[in-house]
């Protein structure tokens, strides 16, 4: 792969794209992230109950959603704000795949929390602030899960694969990339979507790309064209944030799609994804031996 | 029109989007911009030659194109560099629009250069650099040609089209608005495409937005796809690089597409125009009488 | 001269440090600028009346400042705000040079206003969104004055000495360079002081490197140690504003200094100049004959 | 305290300046941070042998040092370099107090660190890149030794006292801010030293403030002049890297002054502290009782 950020791009050689390697499937569970389906997360920003998780599950499996995303533990933008129910939300999250088949993908903060949060989860996501976590991002690599990477806010393009490199080197190469936004000069949306890191990361690395329109906007109205463009653009799937009622959320309320939003996006999305189907020629891909949770019970 | 960033978006009411206005048809010779169709702009960074333009003139408009760029008057990246034609250079561009009858957008860097820019070209443009030069802009009000106004690489999404305000203020509403990348910390692109400025654009503002994908990617290989998600985002149109030999080009050359770059680009965007067609719902339209240039000759 | 820019910053070799030449001193009237004082630029951000000037010419006069500033042609943060009293403000500015004999810097926007403000003032200058307005800074290298170059709010290091370099091709050496601040993601300031950029510009550039601590803090409580943490960063002097009643000015009302402030900066910045002086080695120093305005009556 | 900044900066109560507590004196050992004295923390980036931070701990002690730094674990700016000596690093650390009777300051990348580090170190760094790291943090605040909180390359001057506060209700109060410099676009100095973060710090926080100039110039010849500029602007301390052979260092070495570059800048910076201090008013203060390391043996 001859690239215009050859030679830019080194020290990941693990996740760097060959021409033995042009694509990595990654297993949430079943489903297969950076296969040929597009895969949609969705969820609210944090579980808050029982009843708001389950409700919003299936009302985004039955969208055509094939994750569950649900905050278990917080990054707090304040000292004082909720801070997630810990294990109560994990045990939400299992009940909530169990009734809806969906895989499940929460945030780990701290390298303690791993093996708990990887019995419990399909797929451990490593949120902006903690990109850069090397203590993490290790203990991720022995973990027997799959890990979604997210880029730090302000972190380049090279800093990314990077990052997963260092979980790749602990033993796991099962990782997703997550194009979110980076923080820019600009406050009419909450982050810059940097809609070019798709082509770019697929361009340097065989991991799947995908991308969360709602931290980039940081607003409902945008995520829905957001996420067409994402689809355009190549990505593997979308991470989006919906709530029952958004303007009683604990977090992130201004940016969660509603249930119909949610529906109107999922609507919406189709054509955009024929072109990207189109546009997806065959690579040579490995599929990898799915992994097993080293604490995991299943 | 309620948006989030109603309140935030002040002091530029001539072009501010309303439940009378909420899109407005610009003119260029006789392509309409910010109607039903997609406007493609394409041509060189710079006239060099009468060959060149003719040449590629020739190509993008088999293609699909209905409106040529080119330079006459450089904005200098060193004081060396090339600094265009000048006259000469106009004068390639009018033949270039008599021999193919596509319309002429290049821009002017000067207020002392207006009128004569105006007698040649159908659109003129306001480069990145010249976003606040406010006696351009004036100059540009009463010049009786339609504006091509680029968003200053700094520039937030409430400068530009305070900008634009200027320009109507001194009587000219026929300003078309253009995102081409923002300055941030990454590298790896040239400018950091903020997709999201057209929809937050089109939601503020009556005009026209289109996308410039050849600066926000800085190299060849990008633009496509850029180009494609620019439709899909809602843009009413593109400008886009194109040289006979982008290699031999006097500047530009590694974001110019090649003229089977550029036909391809025209081809893979089609399923994306279906998209962007679809989603496009009849709006309270102005269309404006045309404007006759002041000391034009048309 | 060696240094970690070397190779990096080209394109400028008008206005490089040589080994002959390491220094430059420009010549506002009288005013040395570059020489051995440290020269303190003060007044309105807006001449708003002959009265508002005056007093304030004579407060800074007798506090230490060398040069008034004041604006007769304003950029305009809203197209709505005021614009400045144009010639009637040069004429008022002459006025106050008469009376205290202070050298006079004023702001020109448009290169038709170059000769006529050529006229009134002593030091012309670019403001920050006129750094790449190439039209007009062709024209300040024929006109004869020394000129106050003001660095974009995003222009890099390499950028500013270059269109220095474009006024130096045009005919005029006479140019100070000037740090005011650039735009980042941080709020908590107008602008970003990048006081590097006073070091890194002298080892690159012979031209004398001013700051304007009133643009980069946009509080007032923050002049004060702005301008002193210049002197000690080597600048060869400030850009500041004053005002008789900063809570009535017609702009940047919240930036400038009461005449109290201002003569508290004055006394607390001596011991600073102490450093600074201590601090100048003598190295090969051109001065360069003294300019004459083209259409210059005096 | 009123200050422009009022009412934005929130929800960081502990740590807020207030007319009872404007300043807060923190203890490295015997070493008073905030209090009269400018603290100078010196030392290399890396633990790299014994008889290498045994000599570097003597040259800055003599040269009026008070604290020594020194990385027993690293972050890595790429995943294969070096990543520190660990408890190896930290014993020679804790011979190098017992020889030269230094304070220590080191950083801790890991929750699970702490306990360890906290027996070595005097004072616990925290590392721009876990400047959102809550579960270390939060473990920071339990560990009953001071910290030195570093802003985070993207934070605003809003989230650094933020992350101050998750550590002090944790418990623990005794906590040193550091302005290390931010990413920009600009690219001629590592970072974008922020030299007004110090007085908006030390205006909204009654915590220290120190500088790291090191971080922030990225090469050595910048390092003096920005250590000037801080202390004039009002810092506690400085953080500085110095190598025995720069050329040869594992890592920062461009950054790292050599011995005499040191001796050098701390005979430059007597004047400006002489300035710093006579802008020193006294202030209501609180004496903290000293913290005991939970696990440490003093």
């Amino acid at each position: 792969m001859t690239s215009p950020w050859n030679g830019r791009f080194s020290c990941f050689d693990l996740v760097a794209r060959t021409a033995d390697c042009a694509r990595t499937i990654v297993y949430a569970g079943d489903v297969e992230i950076g296969g040929d389906d597009f895969v949609v997360m969705a969820g609210p920003c944090a579980v808050e109950s029982e009843r708001q998780l389950l409700l919003t599950a299936e009302t985004v499996a039955a969208a055509g959603a094939q994750v569950l995303r649900g905050g278990a533990y917080k990054p707090r933008s304040s000292p004082y704000s909720f801070q997630g129910l810990g294990l109560e939300g994990l045990k939400i999250l299992r009940k909530a795949r169990e009734e809806t088949g969906l895989a499940i993908v929460t945030e780990v903060m701290s390298e303690q929390d791993v093996d708990l949060v990887a019995e419990y989860a399909d797929l451990l996501q490593v949120g902006t602030r903690s990109m850069e976590n090397y203590a993490l991002l290790e203990k991720l690599g022995e973990c027997g899960r799959p890990v979604l990477l997210k880029r730090g806010m302000t972190a380049t393009l090279e800093e990314l694969p990077r990052s997963a490199q260092v979980i790749a080197l602990s033993g796991n190469r099962q990782i997703v990339l997550c194009e979110r936004g980076i923080r820019t000069f600009e406050t009419a949306t909450r982050n810059t979507l940097d809609i070019a890191a798709v082509p770019v990361l697929k361009t340097v690395s065989h991991l799947p790309v995908i991308v969360d329109p709602s931290h980039a906007a940081g607003v409902r109205c945008l995520v829905p064209v957001l996420a067409r463009v994402a689809a355009v653009a190549g990505a593997d799937g979308l991470l989006v944030e919906v709530h029952p009622s958004p303007d009683e959320a604990m977090s992130d309320g201004a940016q969660s799609l509603t249930f119909g939003g949610f529906r109107g996006m999922m609507g919406d999305l189709q054509p955009c994804l024929e072109i990207r189907d189109a546009d997806r020629r065959p690579v040579p891909q490995r599929v990898r031996p799915r992994l097993v949770a080293a604490g995991g019970s299943e």
